[in-house]
């Protein structure tokens, strides 16, 4: 799609965005302030700009006077980028450029970082860990008539310098017949040893040549959803991709209601079942959009935490929730996928990430090795982000774990107006400086509803960058706008006057919620210190973030810098998996490499219960500021802040 | 039970008997013959015999005058010993003492052999392939929670120097909770890597300590029976015993047969339920006998010749009986008994003894590995005998086998009044040089209703070496006897008139049969003389022999020599395994050292196909003797004959 640019004046900022985007979006892409109360549907009239060269599409409502629209004017929120387009921007004449440009940091979010194959194939590590092989032999006769099995064996050794060979019951019984019925040829599917030491076990014969049909099954079980994507194993191509609700989340929408629930008589085997029944769903959707043969599929790899890994393995879960919170096993060894009730075929195998604790389960192990954390120089911080949160920390040398729980409020959970990311979700803002109006982006483009968590991660930071609220999450309240207010004793910022929104109410943002969200951001930042620092480190010397989890891609870095939910570093240093769980087990079923170093990994790993590390609370508490008690860790934000207090 | 001797005049033998031994039996083994042809039913009478000093019990009947009785003479066949008697036996005067001594050879059965236990503890070898350890672990607390799995794993490694350790996922799915409802104390069963850098499996948790408790099952999967064995893993001690047919045999009394049944639609099948059922019901039999908890059961070690393990295991046999006569494989991995239909427990392990070709199989291996033949200096013939023979010729270094179709002579068939070794079949036999009277012996001491394989042994190689048949088995038709006699042109030897038999016929022993016994023989004498040769060694270099199969313990040694049916040794060199299948699978049971050393050993041992060995034929037509063209070969035979043709 074509580029266009827009140049955005008083400012003097200009920015690319595709054509048919709209002129707002284009505004906060390039960090420009307009006021826009609506979401985007033309209803608050605010948005007004003046095209001053080229021409956009639309931009016109009941709420721009026909004689404004003849001079030029436009809704920013309807009017569409066709074109390379020049906008000015009504601002207060006391605002000056320099302020304008202090308003807010550009919007940026972090890079997407996609399965690295291409490097995986220079470094000849593009081994799935189950290979098919075509052989053909010499038939018997009178002076060699060694066993099938043998005959296979040698001619494996011999011809393919394969070794350490074991045949399944199975594949012996298929060999006599399919070697007589092919001609002495058929394709034999192998999982590799994971130690150069151990055993190939041929699981699978098939008849003639089948190697350009291998195919594996990668597996995400989310307490939520469940994601599979059907490998294409020869080429690493995904060819299919399908989701589904956990069908458990009638039994409880957290993994400690599950957990009660396993705890019942029946509970765990009844949870065990809807979680199958989830997951055949979906792969009876990959295999018949991918159009495979399900006898190709030699593997399934599974991420999940720790509660959905024991429950979908039926392994009573009930320690994860008690003190001292211990989980049944690290590794579980491969087996066939058909013992545990998956509808494949007689041997595929599932092979399991490893769990580290009762709260750093299979689905942090597998963004840890898909992401290549584990084998890079730099001190990197991962971190997925939910109700509760899982931060690794480490590099290649060591990596330390903890899980602590953020609350809600990232989900939208425990604000007043907090709402998941969804149609209505403030999404972005932006803040006017002098008049204190905002720029407010919901998804969708339609009139408020509520803030979901990024939307609410940036509303703080601008606020608070701002001056609006301090850093112990107060309001300003001499700021002479009617936006902050107090109701019922609780002082509150309108993010939306009722006229604009779905909901006939005003939809605000609350000091509660500033606590709410001050103690989430608090728990991570203090966790991800409190690891650093018992293994001596310190925040300022973390190099680069991984961030997974759905939430991720939609942080705006700067805005996370600024509340103090991550460290503050170079945004190009922080990059975002997506389903870390789903790319690590896409990542595994790909190279053989990942299973080699998983044990290692996991042995290395050291997992940090955070109500037994003493530091933990200290660090708590001085995390309960915006960003920090102590500002100097976020130098950036600091110099803004002086700059803006020097105007 | 204490012994008495007999002393034999007047041939001035004397031999030690148990008390309630009859005094015929006694002569049979001192070597002395008495005129005996109705089995020890008192019904020919001429078995008569005087006491000269001491007293025997019993010795009447209805064919002894009252007149003679009061002489002291009694029945041989009745008078049972009770004290040191000596016993005069009424002889044609024209026969002198050295004469006597040279009627036959003292009948001389080849020494048991058992299994060997106490050699392997003294070697550190009693480590049965599946082990009970007992841990008791120290429960997690606040900084120590690592998980259950984690927790057992260290315990291992650090306390107990157990590594590389396995757990499957049923024994995960146990471990959580039978560690915290037992005090954290449980018992592991821990099958033992075969090879050092292999894993250790832990296939199964206990609570408490079950140490105590741990068995295996030794099977002997035979065409005809299968016999079964609870053995004590602890002690070596077998607990119960029990056997039955196998119920394949209502579709095949033979391996070809019962391969085309597994070639109709379903007829695998079907023979794979029909034997697993026997299996189970023997299982049944030996768990109620000896009393264990099936949960303690670890293992099942199964022999059984290449075909009936192919039908165990459903593998398609078809291309046994077909040339160029393949089976499916060598080695089996493994496996779940259950997963084979075994009705034991879920974790138990099948482990399967491997095949050489499709005639030498898995009871033969046992054989080989439970008699420690594959470990000795010497070198050994190993030889299974039946209406297939299976022959192993070699030493520690090197192994080679062979298996001939002996026809079924040695199991009466293809004899006129050849029968199975059952009551009323003629087992022993000796002869008086003069007369040609026979002395017969019949199992269970009846009349005599057939003759059974060593039965005919013993017959044949008796009158080869009084010259009543000729080295071409051609009976001598100048003696004068009417016990040599022709039939419709056919010339045969009576063995007992109808009178005494309980047939109303007479039993005969025809050249027809001669020509059936010299095949058998020949057929395996010359196969082992082939693979002899085949390895540039000869048949007189052989060391030691071992017989297996039920049939080896009734031979006559010095008689299987006299026929040329095993080469001329000491007797002494000569052991008897009994059921080698049955007893190796008990031996491997107990040492991990047969699953170690076994996989060396399959690949060790050449199989030879005689139908493709040239030399075969040859050896086949010059063992078409008795004992065999060249009489070199036995020298012992030869000084007999010689020392009797001085005479």
């Amino acid at each position: 799609m074509s580029k266009c640019t827009v140049t955005f004046l008083p400012h003097q900022r200009s920015t690319a965005v595709s054509a048919g985007e709209s002129i707002i979006r284009a505004a906060l892409q390039a960090g420009v302030h307009i006021n826009a109360s609506c979401g985007g549907e033309g209803v608050c009239g605010k948005c007004r700009i003046l095209i001053e060269a080229g021409a956009v599409d639309d931009g016109f409502s009941d709420r721009l006077a026909e004689e404004d629209a003849a001079k030029g004017y436009r809704l920013a929120c309807l009017a569409k980028v066709t074109e390379n387009v020049t906008v000015r921007i009504p601002v207060e004449s006391a605002m000056d450029k320099s302020v304008m440009n202090l308003q807010v940091t550009p919007r940026r979010t972090a890079t997407i970082q996609h399965p690295d194959f291409e490097s995986l194939k220079e470094e000849g590590l593009f081994i799935p860990p189950v290979e098919k092989l075509f052989v053909s032999l010499t038939p018997p006769d009178a002076v060699n008539n060694m066993p099938d099995v043998t005959r296979l064996v040698e001619h494996l050794k011999q011809e393919l310098n394969e070794h350490k060979l074991e045949l399944t019951l199975p594949v012996i019984k298929k060999l006599p017949g399919l070697l007589r019925g092919n001609d002495w040829q058929v394709t034999l599917t192998i999982i590799r040893a994971v130690r150069d030491d151990g055993k190939n076990v041929i699981q699978n014969v098939q008849a003639g040549d089948r190697t350009a049909h291998n195919y594996g099954v990668a597996l995400d079980i989310g307490t939520t959803t469940i994601y599979g994507q059907l490998i294409d194993l020869a080429t690493g191509e995904c060819m299919a991709e399908a989701g589904d609700f956990n069908g458990q989340i009638s039994y409880g929408e957290d993994v400690i209601t599950r957990i009660m629930y396993a705890e019942k008589p029946g509970g765990l085997d009844k949870l065990h079942e809807v979680v199958v029944g989830t997951i055949n769903g979906v792969l009876r959707k990959i295999i018949a959009q991918s159009k495979v043969d399900r006898e190709d599929v030699s593997t399934i790899t599974i991420a999940g935490n720790t509660t959905m890994t024991q429950l979908f393995l039926q392994v009573e879960p009930r320690n994860i929730r008690r003190s001292p919170y211990v989980p049944a096993a690290t590794l579980y060894p491969p087996f066939s996928a058909e013992s545990v009730d998956i509808d494949l075929n007689d041997h595929a195998i599932a092979l399991i990430f490893p769990q580290i604790s009762s709260f750093v389960g299979g689905d942090i192990v597998a963004g840890v090795m898909g992401s290549g954390m584990y084998r890079d120089e730099r001190l990197t911080l991962f971190l997925d982000i939910g109700t509760n949160a899982e931060l690794v920390v480490g590099n290649k040398d060591w990596l330390a774990c903890t899980a602590c729980s953020a609350g809600p409020a990232f989900e939208g959970g425990g604000i007043e107006f907090g709402m998941r990311a969804a149609k209505g979700a403030i999404e972005d803002f932006s803040l006017d400086p002098l008049t204190y109006e905002p720029m407010i982006f919901t998804i969708g483009d339609v009139r408020p509803k509520g803030i979901c968590g990024s939307g609410l991660i940036t509303m703080v930071a601008v606020l608070f960058e701002m001056g609006v609220i301090n850093n112990r999450g107060k309001f300003n309240r001499d700021l002479g706008t009617d936006r902050i207010r107090s109701r019922n004793d609780i002082w509150e910022y309108v993010v939306a006057w009722k006229e604009v929104t779905q909901i006939d109410r005003d939809i605000v943002l609350t000091e509660p919620d500033l606590d709410n969200l001050i103690r989430a951001k608090g728990a991570i930042y203090s966790g991800c210190m409190t690891l650093l620092e018992e293994v001596g480190l310190t925040m300022d010397m973390v190099e680069r973030i991984i961030l997974a989890g759905g939430f991720g891609s939609y942080i705006d870095l700067e805005k996370a810098m600024t509340i103090g939910l991550l460290p503050e570093i170079d945004p190009d240093c922080v990059t975002f998996i997506g389903n870390g769980s789903l790319m690590g087990a896409k990542m595994s079923s790909l190279t053989n490499r990942i299973r080699k170093d998983i044990v290692a990994v996991t042995r290395q790993m050291t997992n940090f219960e955070l109500s037994e590390t003493p530091s933990y609370m200290d660090n708590y508490i001085a995390a309960m500021f915006l960003p920090h008690t102590e500002i100097e860790k976020f130098p950036r934000l600091k110099a803004r802040m002086e700059a803006r207090a020097r105007k």
